[in-house]
């Protein structure tokens, strides 16, 4: 009977395995994805999209139905691009507004209409004059709104103590925000999208939630005076809005490949709205964090990039039609000589950089080792009262840091108000408004000097606690207004050396007296540019994106000059900038294309099984049973497992993965006849012989091998593993010898190998 | 005796290995180079510049001296990249010069100093008046030098005919040093760059030789009058520099790789100082001619880039601190509506690109398959001649194509006197000078219109037969002159409707009576952009040039969507742009980047040996003698042979180079002892057992056994395939199934496989 059993018993056996084979062509609702915290398998990824797209190319041709749905499928990546640069661009111009809008409210209300800014409520009055633009009656200040009084000490106090509270009140409020709806929304999320285009997946992450917290806190975190900017934190909601347009196309949703792609342009568009830079945020995203950037990602980034950019300035935030308060044009050229206050503001740019990194990683360190990570709420709070408490008598740090930069970097023209261009004016003076030569200063500048050089001290001290908190902080606007103030410092001084002594040798060959030689504002762009340049270690990216901000090629040697020195200068003091920093410092398993691999160790140093490791978990192509099989998966939690021909011969057949094995097995003991714990597993592909017909019915799995598993040889130098590993994004790499398995590297073993050859602590990684 | 000596006897034979090692250590003088019209290995080089680096490190802790070495081997990079800039510069601003000069000598020639162009000629006369600023004593045509009759019939023929001559005698020169110096010097080089920088060897193609002839070629070429550029020249009189001076550094010159780094910022540097545009250089690079860019490259690019465009700014070849004749600024914005005539350019640019590409390619494959290839100095001069004879009546071809574009881009002011600035201005107008309303068109408009239209049929038609000629002709000016043609056509068609009819609804909401609502400049801009698109399909890098030559934001979307249509409509009728097409005409062996491969064959179908074919050329690691070895070189012409542990098992210990194994093979012979025809060659690690005494001694060659080839399996996808190749640039890669050594795929074997899927010509690739 069991003869008679075995040919027709075959039929409904071959019948269950075509149905199965049916059921794989489906995607499992989990196969296709991955877990969270690993990472995922770059070329997997790509041979499935071809997949799709040839099974796309193929149907078009049967009707025109299909054939609109290919071409609808082929602009799906424009039209993505165009949401997401429409939407980051809106949530731009919005949170600058409403920044706008906070900022003031620590220190006064409009009486017009109450969500104007100060400059709006004003600019709306016509009964102001031109020189007293800010000071209109609509707008009030806190104490003169409740008691009357606009001077005096009282005034004053109470002013102090409502800029205080109201600091207060937005930090408490975007903490608090952070804390209960989504934990990922603080810092600036570079590290953590640098380390989500390698590959890494992270849930939620890029969620809607993170974006709709990330925005409202940033607005908070930003109008409460922190010593914190918004461009790092835009670039993560750039991303977000990314993410959340990918889930609207299948192409997108359901490959971690493509989907990278569109982050990676979003994140282009992320920093062209918060510089106002679409080239640079396109080179910033490929020079600082993306991992896979083919051709046509770059012309994708620029469209996205681009219409951010014009979707914001359609918007006009700052009602000057320029898409960042700081933007400038210089008059006058820079000279030769002055390249040596350049390169030494590039100097500092780097010791400043060193400084921030060493500093904010030790005090991150001690947030997570120490009792100080269990507060976050009133460590926000402190810093915020510290910080508010210390602003407030300083005019340049009492208001918003792009305000401060912006009037930093601006020239003196004839009609400037401010204390920084109280220059004494020669009275027989008729040039015209734009050439003003340099003049002596007044004691408005002298005043200001103290102020800005007390600015820059607290900038500094506090900037490196307040980066890292649980806020959504991001630190190029601090670290720009770092360097812009040491650099309008040094201008000034030149500028005064420059007057009072024109004959010194220094000067004599280009500063004639009357001429307008020196331009402080110029000084501070630079030292904005070293400054950024030491914390970030950007290079091109950080020029271009200065040259879109002036706007003239003229100012692009000084600009490099100090990118490059203050670059070489914190190199020198460590490799690494605050967002690889940042990224070690979370054990994320980042594989950094700059490091350069230059140790001698060879592939069967990596591998495992070590020696003195229990052998490879391996299976059989025709001996291995169900009961086996699930027995492995148990007790092993290794993301897939080599198959071989034997366990004598260790040739190698191909490789399974984990899921796929587990979704199998438990399929076919649901749903195929026959399949019991001693069933044997195939992954042969003649059919198994039947050598008794009693035997269980066995188990064919070839469809779910990978039949071309990444192989390299034993004595492959690791140099070559690594870059293998770089460049085509995998997940696992099978190691053998003479044909034999002899054992695995994953992406987990390298960049543990990488850290043990730097004598880094290796167990921080953390666990794909 | 046998036995005896073979204790003793295997001591010498042991240092001899040892003196062999030795000796494979120094590098010989060809095995590390490669042959011409070969492919590099990009693995190789690379880790051959890691040991160099370890090594230079390790020594530099020795002494001072080391130390000092080691810091001069880290700097060199930018030591090239400056002097690749300055001498590009140099080179760019001396070209520009000569060409002013040449191209005006055809007219006429300067009585004060016979050496300065019209230009330079009437600027230093004091005797003109700012309206006849080109008509000046000193500058004499031809006809009145040698007749005294400026005007008359007479005097036009004379000068038609001088002009002929000129171009002819120009043309001759060029085609002459060309075909007798340097073969190499013709065309515009960026095919050949671009497979010479995906790592093909072409010998003396970026000579000295070449880099001095092309330079005065070049300006024979483009002073003749002929309807080229030189623009792409540039890049490889760019990419010449950079070769020279990788000479000077063994870091560079000994590796293949690592001057391919060099190499690709050459080529920015080349493309900033075409167009004046620095990061427009670096992002050509990127996108169009480079294979490996990793970061630190583009950082030099960039940087090598901006040197040489301030070395040419310092020549300042124009006179007006610009770097090229054509940069502008607009002042008026541009409108929503215009986006369609914007984008009809566009469209025209792609039909433009199309024919070219198609007139070009069947052209030129004329002239390589037919009789018109043996007369290449014969054709240039035909061609010149019916240049010549037909531009010179028409006042915009008889111009340089530069001139002609600077013109075309050109806003009308108040002061232009050009013909096509003949506007009817309203006597009432007192506007500033920059902001002209729009006005109806003079009689000059309209006959500057016809000749226009003429010349549009004349570039069109003739640039067709002028690519490809043995000379240096680029494609950038010609396909910009006739797009910036048909824009200012299109333009001033436009501008006048929008005048004569501002009631119609398209321009009711934009264009009031009395506004400047139309700018014909910009249209030419965005018509070249358009045609320059089309031809060479460069997208980000095309806006980013334009955007340089602009620098205002504003006009970057006009110029974007005209990209971008122009691109889709030439790729809707062919894939491949011009370069590309030239290296599929000419056979290179270049992989591109941007093709996707599709099909689902896989490693199987396409490795090597078929099943017809006989078996693959294999050594084994311990039974094959000397005698075979030669006879295997002898018999192919393989570079290298796969290793495996005997013809039974077939499993793959190594691969070993062909010049490496002639190499070591003919040392031994020579030097070592005992080792005669029927010596066995060992690859194992194991010293081998001499089973009987009296064999001839062993041959020892593990050490120039490469352990770690790139296998795959056979059920590998091609496309996974297709990218390794791409992404690791390997030569050539194993193909394995179960350990076993089945076959071998080369770089030449998946660019047939790639043709065969594409339905072209697979015999066309040249051999690698």
């Amino acid at each position: 009977m069991c003869e008679g059993a075995s040919s027709t018993g075959a039929t409904p056996s071959e019948e269950m395995n075509g149905n199965l084979m049916d059921f794989l062509d489906e995607p499992f609702p989990d196969v296709s994805t991955y877990e969270d915290f690993h990472t995922i398998d770059w070329l997997r990824e790509k041979s499935r999209d071809t997949d799709r797209h040839r099974k796309i190319t193929t149907k078009s041709k049967e009707s025109y139905w299909e054939l609109i749905k290919s071409l609808l499928d082929a602009w799906s990546g424009w039209v993505v691009m165009l949401l997401i640069g429409m939407l980051t661009g809106t949530l731009a111009g919005v949170i600058d507004l409403a920044v706008d809008w906070m900022t003031d409210l620590k220190e006064g209300v409009c009486l017009s209409a109450f969500y104007y800014s100060h400059e709006q409520c004003c600019w709306t009055s016509n009964e102001t004059t031109f020189d007293d633009r800010d000071k209109c009656p609509q707008w009030q200040k806190w104490a003169e709104l409740m008691t009357g009084h606009s001077e005096g000490a009282g005034a004053y106090v109470l002013n102090y103590f409502l800029y205080v509270l109201w600091a207060l009140l937005f930090s408490f409020l975007a903490v608090s925000l952070v804390r209960v709806f989504a934990p990922y929304a603080c810092g600036s999320g570079i590290p953590e999208i640098k380390t989500i285009l390698s590959g890494f997946i992270i849930r939620g992450y890029l969620g809607k939630w993170t974006l709709l917290i990330k925005t409202v806190t940033l607005v908070l975190a930003v109008s409460s005076g922190l010593s914190l900017g918004k461009e790092g934190p835009l670039v993560h909601v750039a991303c977000c809005c990314g993410n959340l347009f990918c889930s609207l196309f299948s192409k997108y949703s359901k490959n971690e490949g493509k989907r990278r792609e569109v982050l990676s342009a979003a994140a282009a568009a992320g920093v062209s709205v918060a510089f106002g830079a679409p080239i640079g945020g396109v080179l910033f995203s490929l020079e600082e964090v993306s991992y896979y950037f083919p051709l046509k990602t770059l012309w994708r980034s620029f469209f996205a990039a681009l219409v951010a950019a014009f979707t914001l300035r359609a918007i006009n935030p700052f009602g000057n039609s320029r898409l960042v308060l700081f933007y400038v044009e210089y008059h006058t050229p820079w000279y030769m000589a002055e390249l040596v206050p350049f390169i030494l503001l590039g100097v500092f740019g780097g010791l400043w950089g060193t400084l921030f990194i060493r500093g904010n990683i030790a005090w991150c360190r001690r947030r997570k080792t120490t009792l100080l990570g269990k507060y976050p709420v009133l460590e926000v709070i402190v810093i915020t009262g510290i910080t508010a408490v210390l602003a407030f008598p300083n005019p340049y740090t009492r208001r918003s840091t792009s305000e401060l930069i912006s009037e930093l970097f601006n020239d003196c023209g004839a009609l400037e108000s401010s204390q920084l261009c109280d220059y004494v004016n020669n009275p027989n003076m008729s040039r015209p408004v734009d050439d003003i030569p340099d003049r002596p200063a007044g004691p408005g500048v002298y005043s200001a000097l103290w102020q800005l050089a007390l600015a820059l001290i607290f900038k500094i001290v506090i900037t490196i606690f307040t980066f890292g908190m649980k806020i959504p902080s991001g630190l190029f606007i601090p670290s720009m207004a770092v360097g812009a103030i040491a650099g309008r410092i040094v201008g000034i001084a030149v500028e005064q050396m420059a007057y009072h002594h024109h004959d010194w040798i220094i000067f004599k060959n280009w500063c004639r007296p009357g001429a307008d030689c020196v331009t402080p504002g110029l000084y501070a762009m630079v030292g904005a540019a070293a400054c950024l340049g030491g914390v970030t270690r950007m290079t091109v990216s950080l020029v271009v994106i200065m040259f879109e901000l002036t706007g003239g090629l003229e100012y692009i040697v000084p600009l490099m000059a100090a990118a490059v020195t203050s670059k070489w200068v914190a190199d020198a003091f460590g490799k690494e900038g605050i967002y690889e920093s940042h990224i070690q410092l979370n054990g994320y398993p980042y594989l950094d294309v700059r490091d350069e691999f230059t140790h001698r160790t060879l592939a069967t140093d990596v591998m495992r099984p070590r020696r003195s490791e229990p052998p490879l978990a391996v299976l059989t192509q025709d001996s291995t049973t169900v009961e086996d099989v699930e027995t492995l998966i148990k007790d092993t939690d290794y993301n897939g497992f080599p198959v071989v021909v034997s366990r004598e011969s260790e040739r190698l057949i191909g490789f399974v993965q984990r899921r796929e094995l587990t979704v199998a097995i438990k399929t076919a003991r649901q749903k195929q006849d026959g399949v019991v714990s001693s069933s044997v597993v195939y992954f042969t592909e003649d059919n198994p012989q039947v050598a008794e017909a009693c035997d269980p019915q066995p188990l064919k799995l070839r469809r779910i091998l990978n039949l071309s598993p990444f192989t390299v040889t034993d004595h492959t130098p690791m140099e070559t593993v690594v870059d293998i590993f770089r460049k085509l994004g995998l997940r696992q790499c099978l190691v053998t010898r003479s044909g034999r398995l002899l054992g695995i590297i994953t992406k987990k073993d390298v960049l543990r190998h990488m850290a043990q050859m730097m004598n880094q602590d290796p167990e921080s990684i953390m666990f794909n």
